[in-house]
């Protein structure tokens, strides 16, 4: 039971629902406490992180930490990204590391490589083709290892300029992505029946989502947007199988920052916002 | 005078030739004095680094870390490629940090944050669109800043999958993104007349560069894959204006790597092989 999509499908099914909570800390949204209790804006950060992993432990199956937001404090910020991924995975959280990275061969191995020790999953950007995207489903090898989620269709607006292009066969950009997807992630398959290699699919972009379900049975779906980027319950559901099965919907802002404009414990704010949001997707996806 | 493509320029000008040193390090490729000098891997990547930049400066006006072989060793390595891009800053060499991330919003700038004080350019994948690539033209700012290379054409044999798709209008998506990378980057050009976003456009597809080199007048290329991967003095002319300006070569195995199979002092290889290499240049491209 190593392979990288039976772990993240077990775990939804153990919770019950397909939810995973985003982590972008922007140190400008902190709460008073925890800056104030910290040394320096990075140490604020990791306590506040500490929180919001201890807040949704055992609510929601999963978390998508955007490395970004570590990145931009150099080395000390990985170091703490490191750790955090590391408390997250003895808390029984799933861990997504969402560092969107593309690159070719030997590159793409090192950045395999780094994620390996601290991540379940990646997110993976598939312009450069299949080769800045084998070496991270390689490292997951026979033994299990990383799971890998190809961009197809990202949830930002200016994602169409480019993915929505239509190709002369009458595909989509985004479309033609989720065949080499679906192709390459056909020799990696868990005993659940997907595959090692998913997709990112925006919750905005849900008339997109049924045909690249279509295209893509076998991939789980990343579908980040929900919540304070618009996306909704209606707007997901066609990025799950008929079963109920095959995505994980992402929320990141309304459920980190859910004590904004709140005057009680900002960590009570954030688990109550965990626990809607998880029953939220419980009932409206109806895994049985 | 520091707007980046003017800085990056100004460089090329200086020393009389467009070339730029890729800086990958690879462990089992080190030279034996290099490893067995150090403590510990990283460390021996580190002299190993600060030889070939001592190597190539004064003599090769652009270097180029591959992040990836740093990020394989987690926050340390990070640390290291650090101090390697301020030495080789210190050094004269302008320095372009290939990180090739992409995303949106918030952590796009995060990305940018995170390269502002080591690097003079990055690279940017374009995937995410608009999105993606604004913010890191933003964090060059009125009084110069970053420059950023958006992936166009890569030169690995998979980047044809994606890139050489034929959209409904006759361009291919390569000449869509080019499109995009040209509108971008119209509204930050410095005083050489060239814009603080350029282009990659891989030395191995030299049949699209020229129609590249047409939609994108005023964007810098960016031209890896010279050398060990096979693009040759003919291959690279077209990404080059008429003026013989605008483009730069970057050559990496075949520099750092020069000492394989040769018994004399490392170093020396290195250094001779970069001379090489930017003679070769100058007298290819012919900058008068």
């Amino acid at each position: 039971m190593n392979h990288p999509s039976d772990r993240l499908l077990d775990a939804v099914e153990q919770l019950g629902t397909p939810s995973c909570v985003g982590i972008d800390p922007v140190l400008d949204r902190l709460p008073e406490a925890c800056i104030q209790a910290a040394a320096d804006p990075l140490a604020g950060i990791g306590l506040y992180c500490e929180g919001v992993i201890d807040a949704i432990a055992g609510r929601v199956p999963i978390c998508k930490f955007q490395s970004a937001c570590f990145e931009r404090y150099g080395s000390e910020g990985v170091r703490l990204l490191d750790r955090l991924c590391h408390r997250a995975s003895e808390a029984g959280v799933q861990v997504i590391l969402d560092f969107k990275r593309g690159d070719i061969g030997i590159s793409a191995s090192h950045y395999a490589a780094s994620a390996l020790d601290r991540a379940d999953w990646v997110t993976v950007n598939p312009y450069l083709g299949v080769d800045g995207i084998t070496p991270f489903i390689d490292a997951s090898g026979p033994g299990g290892g990383l799971g890998a989620f190809a961009l197809v269709r990202t949830s930002n607006p200016g994602g169409d300029e480019i993915q929505s292009l239509r190709v002369e066969d009458g595909r989509t950009v985004a479309e033609a992505v989720a065949d080499l997807v679906a192709r390459m992630g056909a020799d990696s398959i868990g005993v659940h029946g997907y595959s090692a290699l998913g997709a990112v699919v925006g919750a905005t972009k849900s008339a997109d989502a049924a045909r690249l379900r279509e295209r893509m049975p076998q991939q789980i779906f990343l579908v980040p947007g929900f919540g304070a980027q618009g996306g909704g319950l209606d707007d997901v559901l066609a990025c799950f199988n008929a079963d109920g099965r095959g995505a994980i919907v992402t929320a990141s802002r309304s459920v980190i920052y859910a004590y904004e404009g709140d005057t009680g414990d900002w960590r009570s704010a954030v688990e109550s916002a965990a626990v809607e949001f998880a029953d939220l997707l419980a009932r409206g996806v109806g895994t049985s």
